[in-house]
């Protein structure tokens, strides 16, 4: 279908490559989905909430309490994803898989695996059959969400301090030095960011993550809303369709499952550059390039939201533009 | 205004600066147009199109007739622009200011000064009296798209040979090296390539453009479109428009425009990077950062319209997003 699509897009009216991304797009889309112009109309957000026991040791600019605030604001309707996946047509899905708040309101998914990680600093944030529990939450979201009719996805997530462990787990997986994954989260001052690779760094000193064991890296060091994200992606190749990633943390929890099943990363698309520091090289490893470049940091899915159009687009033009054929001229390779 | 959006812009429900450049969008809209929330929805791409004499010199992969045969597909409604456009939601204003076309379509605004430009390497492109008709025409056209409701342009050109006629007058404002400002165009072999930079290192030294007299330098090695273009920044400056750049040779007219009048920088934002290798360096003397990076290379104003949603996603934030006052918080200037 790849091939199929790829000398379809060489004969639309437009000399060769010069729609650069886009026609990438064309054709991996039909490679995915095995269909010339999949319809992508109905897409969702998906957003995986949860706390960190590692927000004890001060790493954020935030209290712990604004992870239920937040979750509290998606409910009512005004932050900014609520507008961004509006704005895209996408249907915005929050997944509570653990976070502290003590009302789960109804328009969120609760699937709390439990409240919060411990802190990793002291002992391994989740066990291992925590992780996996949070990994077949977001593999299910994902299976729903298809068989309502979801066929793109846009993943994010929410959690004071996730920051912290994303950057954990992407150095433990990367084996790359703290400081280069690591980043000012919601806005750090130089102290307080110097504390947060120091914290880090211990925590890395105590577990001594391997990078071949993903799932015991999570564990050790990871979030429950990771490993939230990191079923996201499964489920999502598992069902064919075609996921979004959205900054570090979301881009992090890609690495992690694509470590486990390198098979994921044909599913993946990037859709912004992060101002964290470390976000470049996961997507590096991941083979992905990100279409946009807005310096934005705020996740909730937020990059991935924005970029979601851009993918439609790019199926229309694969459908509805002429060919050289229609205009009565030889392509460029006819 | 700038302030004020400033100080609403940190009361959102989010970390200060999270959201990036679509923040600065968010306050330099407000100061461009002298509303907080200004109502974008009624949106134009308008794209300017001419013949280039530097044509015969065989500086294009594709004959000087695929401009009137790309016209005749805009006028179709099957070329990338045309869907590009309508996915915005925006208008597509196609005018002709100097092609070799026979028949402009009744779609089309026939507005040709000349039937393309001369053989600049042999003389002046234009007379500076053909280049003023070509800047009053972009201007007229933005002026009545303005009484129309337009409220947001997206600028884009289409003219076999421009990227040569475009690195031209690029080399001469800038007073870079040639080879700096000249790519493959819509896509050169390495011959076909270092005979364009030839041509045009060749046309530099005949002309020896003189880079504080912009509208001089634009009559020696310019072209049609590119004063189009330039006239149409200047009308959107005139009335108090936010204008997108497409790629590398709209966003050379535009520094023709700055040049000429220097206020028009405040109302340009950038799309995207191009993948023509002197694109960054005039972004980078207009002030501008790009969003898309998706190695298009099409024109058209086809980068243009696929950033312009962008627009209007970050006033619908401005406007929608809830408070820390909305929420009973204390913001962080509060």
């Amino acid at each position: 279908m790849a091939d199929k699509m790829k000398k379809h897009v060489d004969q639309l009216t437009k000399p060769v490559g010069s729609l650069g991304q886009l026609e990438e797009i064309m054709v991996r889309l039909a490679a995915i989905t095995g269909e010339m112009f999949p319809e992508l109309h109905q897409k969702a957000v998906v957003i995986f909430c949860g706390d960190h026991g590692v927000a004890e040791e001060g790493v954020s600019a935030y209290p712990q309490e604004a992870t239920a605030l937040m979750i509290q604001s998606f409910d009512r309707g005004k932050a900014a994803i609520n507008l961004l996946a509006k704005r895209a047509g996408a249907e915005l899905c929050v997944v509570d898989v653990g976070s502290k708040l003590e009302e789960v309101p109804e328009s969120v998914v609760s699937a709390r695996v439990r409240k919060g990680t411990r802190n990793f600093c002291v002992e391994k944030a989740m066990t291992e059959e925590e992780v996996m529990q949070a990994i077949q939450t977001g593999r299910k979201t994902v299976c729903k969400l298809r068989e309502k009719g979801v066929r793109l996805l846009a993943v994010g997530e929410l959690g004071i301090g996730n920051t912290t462990a994303g950057a954990a787990v992407a150095s433990a997986l990367t084996g790359m030095e703290v400081k280069r994954m690591t980043g000012r989260g919601s806005g750090l001052s130089d102290s307080a960011y110097a504390h947060k690779c120091r914290v880090i760094e211990k925590a890395l000193l105590r577990h001594r993550p391997d990078p071949d064991r993903p799932l015991e890296v999570l564990a050790q060091v990871g979030g429950l809303e990771i490993a939230g994200m990191a079923g996201a992606y499964i489920g999502a190749a598992e069902n064919r369709m075609p996921v979004i990633t959205d900054g570090f943390i979301s881009t992090v929890a890609a690495l992690a499952a694509a470590r486990w099943k390198p098979e994921i990363k044909s599913y993946l698309f990037a859709s912004h550059a992060s101002v964290e520091p470390g976000h470049s090289v996961i997507l590096k490893q991941l083979g992905l390039k990100p279409l946009l470049h807005a310096d934005m940091r705020l996740g909730e899915g937020s990059g991935a939201a924005l970029a979601m159009p851009i993918f439609e687009t790019a199926v229309t033009l694969a459908r509805e533009m002429a060919t050289f054929a229609d205009l009565g001229l030889a392509g460029p390779s006819a």
